[in-house]
């Protein structure tokens, strides 16, 4: 174990983000900070996703998703969607693009998205995606990762 | 092309990194932004790199890196090691840990790395790298990839 990784880990900067899945007949959404760009032409996105999630199945199954970023007011969506609650889509409103996956309607921007390939990586999965539509929801700035605490708890989760 | 795209990826959270390469022969350092952790355990990170590069080239020769965080005060770093420049290694310290890859010392923290897989996204290629040690340099708090402006050209790089 390598001293004082948690803390380490927390300056590597990080966004947070809804994840939106759907395989047509269910949907989901789960809070994710592990996204990033990771190719300009074609326009690519990299997220990296724990696959012993339900949303993990249902994204394997359809291979489309939506990465909807929060903005900086919207810590209690981060908390509400990083919970495992089968009815944490009810009172949200969702809209969709090309792909169908559910778009969070109250996000700063969403990126719709159909995954091209997946790679392990350790205790997670990345799923490269192909961004095959975008556009802005809301004016206002994101919500960074350092802003949510150990709202994750990642700080036990370190060999 | 997505409408908009270069200011819609501009509002998902990169940090800015400095990336060094070593074949122990030749040591090359870049700036990078596209950097996320990918796994806790074991500790995993991702990076995005232009194969064009000729830091590519020693990275594959050597399967080894360095991932160092730079401070919201060093810009000036960012720019530094954004140029193809032969002398960009003189005149900066650096040090070593266990791969031997180029440390940044006047970063805030590094991440000694070994790469583990390679797989192509895009105009880049994603670097799986496992974390072999890491620590603490400087007190501070990360430059924002925001905070570069148009260093990269990056809206210039879309289809």
């Amino acid at each position: 174990m390598i001293e004082n990784i948690d803390s380490l880990f927390k300056q590597l900067t990080h966004g947070v983000y809804v994840i939106g899945v759907s395989n047509n007949e269910r949907q989901n959404a789960f809070t994710a900070a592990w996204v990033m760009q990771v190719s300009h032409a074609p326009p690519l996105l990299a997220i990296s996703i724990n696959p012993a999630h339900y949303s993990y199945q249902l994204l394997k199954s359809s291979n489309i998703c939506t990465v909807n970023i929060l903005a900086n007011h919207q810590f209690y969506l981060a908390e509400h969607f990083g919970q495992s609650n089968p009815n944490k889509m009810s009172n949200h409103q969702w809209q969709q693009d090309q792909t169908g996956a559910p778009i969070l309607s109250s996000s700063l921007a969403y990126f719709d998205c159909q995954v091209i390939n997946y790679t392990e990586a350790g205790d997670h999965v990345i799923a490269v995606c192909r961004v095959v539509s975008a556009a802005q929801l809301c004016k206002g700035n994101p919500l960074l990762y350092t802003q949510t605490g150990d709202l994750d708890g990642s700080s036990t989760l370190y060999d």
